[in-house]
């Protein structure tokens, strides 16, 4: 649930959004986005949470891999299909990750 | 909803956890952090979503301004209450904005 990402510096797409009513081929779609963005160069990994806000954390290894999931054809069909249906709003930010820490409870 | 951060660059806390089954105080104390994180100098905004995974991120101005707010002492406490009885499992993500857009649909 929580990505294993290698040591800093890597990058992170904060997708921040809040949908509309159009629950429309969403699931199947964002699943195979998922599945996708998995088999791209550079990927490291995806977090997600939703409750009223949603938000998808998808981590790579350098800004070109980042660039190319953008170009990648059939994401940019499922993103036409966000903004046209699925989003009401939403905000896509790029950040290079400099620190990371964790912590796991002793079980 | 959805922070209204200035232009990049700035910065950005990821906080991916998950939730152990002790809730004693949990709610008053993350309420309480966000009222607190939002006095601090620095300070952008803060956009949260759970379902299994729970995310909060939190936008700062610049690298000391997370400094400071990791070292305030309410928010220690909670860190220490947070490791000892909240989270299971947790990764901390200090990260610097390059790039956002956003969209909003005409209504």
């Amino acid at each position: 649930m929580i990505a294993k990402t290698p040591k800093p510096p890597y990058y992170v797409v904060i997708f921040s959004n809040l949908r509309t009513d159009d629950d429309e081929n969403y699931s199947d779609t964002s699943d195979r986005m998922l599945e996708l963005a998995a088999q791209q160069p550079g990927y490291l990994g995806v977090e997600h949470a939703r409750d009223e806000l949603g938000i998808t954390l998808s981590y790579w290894a350098d800004l070109e891999s980042i660039r190319m999931w953008k170009e990648h054809s059939e994401h940019v069909l499922a993103r036409n299909m966000g903004r046209s249906r699925w989003y009401k709003q939403f905000m896509t930010r790029i950040a290079r990750v400099e620190r990371d820490y964790g912590f796991e409870k002793e079980t």
